[in-house]
């Protein structure tokens, strides 16, 4: 038989025990913040019906990017690619029996066929935070408060990082009534503005020329007036006195009143899913080698409706675990690593029966202890001690066990302390 | 467009924040025993490549059980149906690297076609558990410790369940040496022994002439010596004097030194997979309203070689969540559930702002608040609250600001107290 490949499949990652603490680091934050605010924890099923996500995740993600296939009874069914038309799903399941407004997370994996690069892998891991059926604009800045909340428990700065707010009904009325365009072209232009930060000044207002057709130039005018707004007062008035900007307005007020900085307001930002109804923001990174989307989300009501059940409105947010790796990475903000052990045991002759039961009490005083292997040269034990970054190494020998006095040794400060069990769970407990 | 169905793909779980909560205190005892005992945590794929399980995860599973498909490239994957290939692949990636004796462990989904029943989900969690590059018994003794710690951290009392130990090489003792059979033979005699607990005593020996064909007397007499023993000291005395079964008593003496009772001999228990090569136990709940098997593990020695590299032994156990829920539901050990919810609060008249504040201070000091929508009646938001199973409610409005001065109820004793903030905090962190 040939050799196994010793490789990961494509774009998905071996998380080693290092690599595990950084993500335990990161799903720490996100269990602490969205515990705060009095959110609950759901877990769901990895497959779903693949129907579920043609409704409403968008074209790219159901016909380029799902991992979809045949199950052994016939059934078509994807590895999730996203977390919200299950968590609508499930919604919907207990449509009658939940208590509202409903605030759910969880922190799971998912998989898109997509080209492995910096920040996006063929499986990666978010956190999903949702708000089910409570209409009014507390909703919005409850996510958008959890989400500043987030970089500041890792400790980001308030100008590593700026909000950026839009709502999806202003653009339906920029496209719509301000830009009188019909569906189509109205479609042609908002991939068109999503696609503003990534090409030329130029290469923009060539593509809005060839959608505005003959009736370019008034058009183009308005569209640079839109574009040239440094802030909301800046709107040409039609814009400005719309009811979608009044309400973007209300939303800037309560998150300024909650000492949220970073906050702007970004005409051209669109998110990606066609879910969206409302409110949509984007978390940005503003280091310059890192300049991109964190996560964002946004309100979408018509999803639970998708179920056969009374609509009820939603808004949510998924940060993505690798992203803020990244970010943290380039802003220097990740924690110093060490091993979830407290001591390594190392034993010095037979004393196997006293060292489990040394090694046992230690444990039981609720200290992460690993025992060393009999018969291990010592030197090889300490080299692998400082590998695995265990902070303490305690000797146990017929010497140790006769008096009840263990050295203990503190490898960072290269110090040796002689203590009793009760002197080892202090010093280790502080 | 026809409506969605709500209802999760057959054989997997919607879990629910009472269901995640259940789930959660599982995986809390699964962290803190295996952290405990010096292991750490690792993170893998959820999909590999098919060949994987081909080599030994054995027929039925690769065959029958696998979510198994072709991906948009072409490769031949399956969706995880365990976890023992994917770490032995990860530890020979990183052969050389490592520490060892390598202790590590993940708690993570896999999923098999089966018929869903009691105790078995197409999608289930499990905790592995894994040393490499240990070849002494104390392996063996440290991860059977690590199992009765964890019935143990479940509040199981030691008659709750008993611990089966057998050993791979003493089967293959007593096929070839004991019993003589043929390699055929003992394949057909092994999958008999594994189905022993399944079918009448009249049936065993029935198959087992079969198996014996015209040597049966000899041998039917030696099988009914070998299974009417009822402990080591019992056996045939070639069996018993065999260096298979000399290793499991060193096995038993350590493990009774460590005070683990429980502890049963059982020549019957195979476990199922195919690369076990020496130890197997089980874990078994005595209670007949589930008389079954609850997790169980061994000695695999072959599977690190398999990519290429140096031979690592390892020992490893993997208990499922689904079969200790049931457990812990059959012996009434499972705990009573609240909220992760601790304070709702209760908005009374127009004071967003003041709300927000008073909420996020409460959070900075470690609580856990939901902040209830302005507008919903009072009586509707108690509802909720109750509901969602939150302990206390605290009411803010235009009178509370001025004062400083907040009702906080307990809800289950039905009590209400005047606190500042202060000690709102001080009452909630008792």
């Amino acid at each position: 038989m040939s050799k196994l490949s010793s490789q990961p499949y494509k774009g998905t990652r071996d998380y080693y025990p290092e690599d595990k603490r950084i993500q335990n680091y990161i799903f720490d934050v996100w269990h602490k913040v969205s515990r705060s605010f009095g959110y609950e924890e759901y877990g769901a099923p990895t497959i779903e019906p693949l129907e579920l996500y043609a409704a409403k995740s968008g074209q790219e993600i159901v016909n380029e990017q799902t991992y979809s296939f045949t199950d052994r009874g016939g059934r078509i069914v994807a590895i999730r690619p996203e977390m919200t038309p299950t968590i609508s799903r499930m919604v919907a399941a207990r449509r009658q029996e939940l208590a509202y407004p409903a605030r759910l997370y969880s922190i799971a994996n998912f998989m898109r066929y997509e080209r492995p690069q910096r920040g996006r892998e063929r499986e990666f891991w978010q956190l999903n935070v949702d708000i089910f059926d409570d209409d009014g604009i507390n909703a919005e800045s409850e996510i958008i408060m959890m989400s500043d909340q987030i970089m500041k428990e890792f400790n980001a700065k308030s100008d590593d990082y700026v909000i950026k707010i839009n709502n999806r009904k202003l653009i339906n009325f920029v496209m719509a009534q301000y830009l009188e365009l019909d569906s189509a072209e109205a479609l042609a232009m908002i991939r068109l503005f999503d696609r503003k930060n990534k090409i030329s000044n130029e290469e923009f207002m060539d593509q809005a020329t060839e959608i505005f057709g003959d009736k370019s130039e008034s058009k183009l005018t308005k569209i640079n007036l839109l574009l040239q707004a440094k802030n909301m007062a800046e709107l040409p008035v039609e814009v400005r006195e719309s009811s979608s900007i009044r309400e973007i307005q209300r939303l800037f007020t309560i998150l300024e009143h909650a000492n949220i900085k970073s906050l702007v307001f970004d005409i051209t930002l669109m998110r990606g899913f066609d879910y969206y109804t409302g409110m949509v923001f984007e978390v940005f990174d503003t280091n310059p080698e890192n300049n991109r989307a964190l996560f964002g989300g946004g309100r979408y009501d018509g999803l639970v409706g998708l179920f056969g059940v009374e609509p009820i409105s939603a808004v949510g947010f998924a940060p993505g675990c690798t992203m803020l790796e990244n970010f943290l990475e380039v802003h220097k903000l990740l924690p110093k690593s060490r091993s979830t052990t407290d001591i390594y045991v190392a034993i010095l002759g037979d004393v196997t029966h006293e060292a489990n039961k040394l090694t046992n009490d230690l444990r039981g005083a609720g200290i992460n202890v690993e025992l060393g292997s009999f018969g291990l040269k010592l030197d090889k034990q300490i080299k692998n001690v400082l590998k695995k970054n265990i902070p303490y190494i305690l000797f146990i020998g017929e010497e140790e066990i006769k008096t009840g006095v263990y050295t203990l040794k503190d490898i960072a400060k290269s110090i040796e302390h002689k203590l009793d069990f009760a002197g080892i769970t202090k010093l280790i407990k502080e």
